[in-house]
């Protein structure tokens, strides 16, 4: 499909990236790119690309396909980096969970004759770096691709062949709405787990083993969100601030009428809030978008 | 163990504990009491009991174990009225998921002779109703056990055994210190899930239908807890009001606080946040209490 790949940022999505491209021969020759020496290492003892090069200019030479896999608020810096050494007729595409800033940071330094196709694989686990990548990573999973107007055609439809080739669902949307979509259904979540698991960890320390003892019970559907990559996610939150706020709002909102009706004993409202959460689940079970796994034992 | 047991309310615990029993031989004969003809009939369809009786106290004559099975907010209710059936030296139990209050209403109406040790198996699953119970839902779970000061010993022995023979661990500890924990490891993290979903479901009808899609980021471990049975969660924040609000308390400050960073742009803060959490999914993992199941693959 491609000549030669250039992953900058070799952590889990990049190292994933990188093995689902030989596992499916999407292109002769991948090259990694990473300001980490030690990145770089790993990446050559674990021959996970054909070449492992810390200059990001260097590692960029050549290739069809460059796709820049680093956290969200790298990517600008990235970009400048790469731009005088990108080839006429290449591709450009990202990886962040952002999409609106991500566009305005790398767009304005994309030469003419080269396309930008701004990506977002929905996929990942709690763990980072390279070691910890997978082919199957991407299989069956969302890939979001928010072209903007004057994008080719052909770079898009390209971007969508080879995240099928990986195993991807694609769609297509504005930057934007992206961000509000993924701002309630993933920002926002691993916000709000954050901050319970942070609230958990300033406990006292008599409580906390308990806490840890007795995690099944629900808290600990929490932890592992929580134990995401922090610099991803502070990135995240820096870069979708709007939509991240707004939604935050809504949910305050909401939990200050629950504690509310708590403090009043008015059992009819709980009641009624907690019947009507339901349906969203049946929702998302009818989807099939329900997790196989999901008759985990937890309650109380 | 015993010779006849009585489960009063047969939903998914209570079939459970009659399925268990009967897998492990623990009772000549189980009788299952409900309020409701239509459960009765369910658990007489199914053979899940010797006997499914609608009058309570008829339902309890000659148990030398009688185990209280319905919402919390019942509880009290239900042994008013088979207190006048209960045999001399049985043991009454309950698996409420608050203790304190439990304790208060139904401590003052056990008779003389009669021995009550609260117990509470944290255990279960988002489905309801007897016909989703099985007999291997308390193995490898936790079961707390809050006896009183003057509890008897034997019968508080003879709870420790029933709930190892049905595969728990038990712990022994004071009503309010367990209602404390729970609260941090199960109902704040339930009274967020649905929160959460409350406020997805609120939103405009486009965009709910593209959380569903892509909720796999994020969003679908919330659903499956804000799933759970809403009568029994109503009675859980009715009755463990003080610990719930105490914590609640405690994360609405964690969560203004981080919301305060988002909008100075403090990534600083964030990133210091966002890695401590990691210490406790660690601990959690280190404890033996992750779950297999959670290489589940999620991000963004």
């Amino acid at each position: 499909m491609f000549k030669q790949i250039t992953i900058i940022g070799f952590g889990l999505i990049g190292s994933s990236i990188a093995r689902g491209i030989r596992k499916h021969n999407l292109a002769e020759k991948i090259i990694c790119g990473d300001i980490s020496q030690e990145v770089c290492n790993k990446v050559a003892f674990l021959k996970l690309a054909d070449a492992a090069i810390a200059d990001l200019a260097i590692a960029t030479k050549g290739s069809d396909l460059v796709i820049i896999c680093t956290p969200a608020g790298k990517m600008g810096e990235v970009v400048q980096k790469i731009v005088p050494c990108l080839k006429e007729g290449a591709i450009v595409t990202d990886v962040g969970s952002v999409k609106k800033q991500v566009v305005k940071q790398i767009q304005p330094h994309i030469p003419k004759g080269v396309h930008f196709v701004p990506g977002h694989p929905i996929a990942g686990t709690e763990f980072s770096g390279p070691e910890h990548g997978f082919a199957e990573l991407f299989e069956g999973r969302w890939c979001i691709l928010t072209p903007l107007d004057h994008t080719e055609l052909k770079a898009v439809e390209k971007m969508t062949h080879f995240w099928e080739a990986l195993g991807s669902n694609i769609e297509i949307m504005e930057a934007g709405h992206h961000d509000l979509v993924l701002g309630i259904t993933s920002h926002l979540p691993h916000l709000i787990a954050y901050t319970i698991v942070g609230t958990a960890n300033d406990l006292e320390d008599d409580i906390k083993s308990e806490v840890i003892k007795f995690s099944a019970s629900g808290f600990r559907d929490f932890t592992r969100i929580a134990a995401s990559d922090p610099t991803m996610w502070r990135d995240v939150f820096l870069n979708n601030k709007e939509a991240v706020l707004e939604m935050l709002q809504r949910f305050t909102e909401d939990l200050t009428d629950l504690q509310k009706a708590i403090r009043k004993q008015d059992g009819d409202y709980l009641y009624q809030r907690f019947k009507e959460t339901r349906d969203i689940r049946k929702a998302i079970v009818d989807a099939g978008q329900a997790d196989p796994e999901n008759m985990k034992l937890i309650k109380n």
